[in-house]
């Protein structure tokens, strides 16, 4: 029977988490780097007690890793000195394969996790009641993770009323790597193609005319430079197959142009309309 | 001094013309191919009255040709024989080069226009007031272009509650071809390499793994096609010139990834995020 959560990163997904499992009735311990952040923690709510020390674990039954990806593994291999034996180890990292990989080797009882829910929002302050309702909570153990955590972690995704889904950690990645990661760089190419423009005066005017289309092409490639790096450095070659693909289809598109064959550029316009609409998507 | 507008093409833009200028005070005479529409138009005070016949226009002080791209010449050339020789004629085309070399043949009081304002609906019922309130209205005259014709056209824009800029065709197109245009293509093409995945349960995951990155991204690719081919067959030039910039930027992006040159990757997404910043979007 879980009983006691502790959450590893008090910031909007660690802290969110914390809040829902609370009103569940767990009681929920944070550890964060900054004693700021563990007094915030406490006065919002978000966890019954936090202090700095992993060495406080040692009572959890499940442990949520809600730090940056390029710290879960450090994270880790502190972790896993204090806790108890049963104790299942999770994480929220947008990357699963080089993380289940490396804390697999280090604690057994690790299930990978990625809830696929957020705001603009970042910290402790960000954190908020039924976050991941209805989102996508994808698990992906491997052939030696045991059956036990996996459904451990499962149960309590489902508490937060989450979707869950269960897949490999290298097919969790090649699928984010099309619909999260890729469109992050190809947004990115959006603007920096546009601040290529020599003329001053013609980008003041593009800056002015910019309209809904240009807002939300661009809105993931303007956001923040260490997440996109992030990915990139973990996901590398997953997004660089992405992006292989993605250049060959842009070359496909930039041909029907400059060959002025539009019965092809409008077949391939209402494909891609037509795929759209399998996604499930929130408009 | 203006009284009577004419308006051809009675949709979302010339419908909600319609409207705004009725509501100031002017006489609007409608004109559609198709007679429902004009019953509909009167019906929903969109016009005080509305035939299919282009020789109604005779009394109009300024028409606006409110038709897809691809009809305004022909409609312009229909149009003229009709006119009193004062009459000003204006379209609402988002591509303004050959438009305005076309027309200004046929009618030398033509002026380029284009307000940058539209709702994810289409036709007659989708017209509503106040949709140019605050939104770019590009007026582009040749020099050519009589001064009271373009005088004209501002006036109205301004009483639209539009923020009227005047350039050049030429520059009016390649701005749009960045901030517009472009999108289109990016962001069609990020749905056709993730329709490309040949595993049926990866794209199946994918589609349930989408979030708001994909959907924004995805969101102008996944549009109306013949509008797609309509930009890209009248803005043919300025786009491919885009698209080479953009392809040249993705390169440059990918070039970052496979050499691991974080630091490089990083910079580049700090320069597009803040460069984001100079766009005046809604959000």
């Amino acid at each position: 029977m879980i009983m006691n959560i502790g959450i590893v990163g008090l910031g909007l997904i660690g802290g969110s988490i914390g809040l829902d499992l609370r009103s569940r009735g767990f009681y929920v311990f944070g550890v964060s780097s900054r004693e700021e952040t563990c007094h915030r923690a406490v006065d919002r709510g978000v966890v019954d007690a936090a202090s700095v020390n992993l060495s406080d674990m040692a009572a959890a039954d499940v442990v949520f890793i809600c730090t940056p990806l390029g710290s879960i593994e450090s994270i880790a291999r502190q972790l896993v000195r204090h806790l108890s034996p049963a104790a299942i180890v999770t994480d929220v990292g947008s990357v699963k394969t080089p993380i289940v990989q490396a804390v697999s080797s280090l604690w057994p009882n690790f299930v990978g996790g990625h809830p696929m829910a957020g705001t603009a929002e970042s910290g402790i302050e960000a954190a908020v009641r039924d976050l991941f309702v209805g989102r996508p909570y994808v698990v992906t153990p491997t052939a030696e993770t045991p059956a036990v955590a996996v459904e451990g972690v499962e149960e309590i995704a489902r508490l937060l009323g989450s979707d869950v889904y269960r897949c490999g950690p290298e097919e969790h990645d090649r699928a984010v790597a099309g619909i999260s990661h890729l469109p992050i760089v190809a947004s990115a190419t959006l603007v920096a193609a546009c601040a290529k423009e020599g003329d001053r005066d013609l980008v003041n005017l593009a800056q002015h005319l910019a309209s809904s289309g240009f807002r939300d092409t661009s809105r993931v490639g303007g956001g923040n430079p260490e997440l996109g790096v992030m990915v990139a450095r973990y996901n590398r070659v997953e997004l660089l197959r992405s992006l292989s693909i993605y250049r060959d289809c842009l070359d496909e598109f930039i041909s029907c142009i400059e060959s002025e064959d539009w019965q092809a550029l409008e077949q391939k316009l209402k494909l891609t309309q037509a795929a759209r609409k399998n996604y499930k998507l929130s408009n």
